[in-house]
């Protein structure tokens, strides 16, 4: 058994520190913490739990966890194209955990504020006989009035999406469901992209003002681009060529049509897929040169038609392919028996 | 096995009603609420977990349990002088939830929403293997630069405090340690207070300007005057025949000091204890005619002495009594064997 930690003695040298540079965190001295806006912005305000078993494996490293809660947090907001400010933590600990666990969680959420420009607020620490579950409340902001939320798309804007998509699903298959690829420099690729997510968050401002739509691709990129097509009262189609893997993800599934579209509902991409005026695409080349992330067009908005899924999927020869859920599943190997 | 809860339905039938004063939460449909505090205010922010079998009975009523963790946040930014204006929730479900005990969650919170005047801002809901958890982030604004801090006090300021103290614990421990009372009407009462937190929502904001530091009564009267006494960094003293008690307590308690005293490290109770200079008194009457909740001055703040303890409370006659932590635990029948 870990030894009893008290929490003000858990909050003072473990997350204190961490609050350093918000001076409406108030040292974690008070109950409550105080932040405003700059001149002429609004919060953004995201929150997201994840939970031990359910979201990360039992046996993910402490600065892994605390990370993973962060950035899934900070992939929301910049979707919306806020600049992140500080966040909240509520932490249930199971008894287990012992003060060389909460060091290197704390060292985990340091290293981040530092890459990502932000502090704690506060939150609150309590025991649990339950899994390890953690909760983020992030605050961002932009100008007001200029969120980009889902509901703005508008009938033939182009669909967009960063980076690449599926090298999470992935790596998730490769650790947990006995996939398997060739190279072992595309096996580590593919799966530091499951267990570190890398959110959007310099480019995500950058689309304030040209993206109408936005989200993080975390359900999927066929279900967040769903979420977009239900906000907007519109339908979207794609087309899977068009849909940018990475080189591992490419040779991972070589040339079969049905792993490619998988990687479609895998999630846990935590990129951004949005829409926008075709008239941005020059807009749209200077970001991704500005900020070293490659923007794909996949696809395009169109009107809202219920006698099709709200996102279709389209093959080379515009065939409309079907897309299942929980893409990641269909990379386990067979089961015997 | 309850059925297996679809999360976009569930937030669609249960949370979507609960945000549809909140222009901000955009309906649930975003990953993102978009707010900003009135002009010339800021927001203060708090964030509070509770765990089933941790912060209540596994047997509480699911409305109980909601309005209990909006209550209990509501009352960190009461003290802070703060008005309430939206809630995040992120809501880990056992798999034994069922239909009927979401909408008795989801109407405690929409009794409350009334009642205090709030809206729901957004969340995350998902499943856990473990107990029951909600994690609340609540968010309230006060004028810019006017929030109560802990740590505001000045030496010679009176010491007060709202309402009544230890009803709740002799409530928890009426429930829950065999403790016994005469009366049933004693009984009922006092159970109610700890069942129901009424945190002082209406009385927090008036305080504003006129109290110096303030805290509310969540850990223990002296626990909480302690945060108070730190973050300020000065001593406080306190008179334990001047701390109000109930009726109810007061016949609980009968005329034994002891039983008195561990009243005041209860916890619990969602009072405010604040510090204000004495010259404030006239003004503190007009607060207390005002909301109906009665006002009390139980001591003064002190320079910082740290030969005795922070709080140091003391009897009729000057001396010095002895408060231990956990109050309730004092009022447990002993065990047999």
């Amino acid at each position: 058994m870990a030894q009893a930690i008290d929490e003000f003695d858990l909050i003072a040298r473990h997350f204190a520190p961490l609050a350093r540079n918000m001076p409406g965190a108030m040292g974690l001295l008070d109950d409550a913490a105080v932040l405003r806006p700059s001149e002429g912005c609004e919060f953004v305000i995201s929150a997201d739990a994840i939970v031990a078993g359910v979201h990360f494996p039992e046996t993910a490293l402490p600065d892994e966890i605390s990370r993973r809660a962060l950035r899934v947090n900070l992939s929301d907001i910049a979707a919306k194209g806020a600049v992140p400010i500080g966040y909240t933590l509520t932490l249930q600990l199971p008894p287990d955990v012992d003060d060389d666990w909460l060091s290197g969680f704390a060292g985990g959420l340091a290293a981040d504020q530092e890459t990502f420009g932000l502090g704690l607020l506060g939150g609150d620490t309590t025991k649990t006989p339950g899994p390890l579950t953690l909760s983020v409340n992030i605050f961002g902001q932009t100008p007001e009035n200029k969120t980009i939320k889902r509901s703005g798309a508008r009938d033939s804007d182009g669909v967009f999406v960063t980076g690449t998509i599926g090298d999470a699903c992935l790596g998730l298959a490769l650790e947990t469901a006995g996939f398997v690829v060739e190279g072992a420099e595309d096996r580590r690729l593919l799966i530091d992209r499951f267990r570190r997510p890398q959110p959007r968050v310099s480019l995500g401002p950058k689309l304030v003002g040209i993206a109408s739509a936005a989200a993080d691709v975390s359900d999927g990129l066929v279900a967040d681009l769903g979420h977009i097509c239900r906000a907007s009262n519109l339908n979207a189609e794609i087309n899977l060529e068009d849909v940018p893997l990475s080189d591992s993800a490419r040779r991972a599934v070589t040339d079969r049509q049905s792993l490619h579209l998988n990687l479609l509902a895998g999630g846990d991409d935590y990129e951004i897929v949005f829409t926008a005026p075709l008239t941005a695409r020059d807009q749209l080349k200077q970001v991704a040169r500005e900020t070293g992330v490659p923007i794909t067009r996949i696809g395009r908005m169109a009107v809202r038609d219920t006698a099709v899924p709200p996102v279709v999927v389209l093959d080379a020869s515009g065939e409309q392919l079907e897309v299942r859920d929980g893409g990641y599943r269909h990379f386990k190997r067979e089961k015997p028996g």
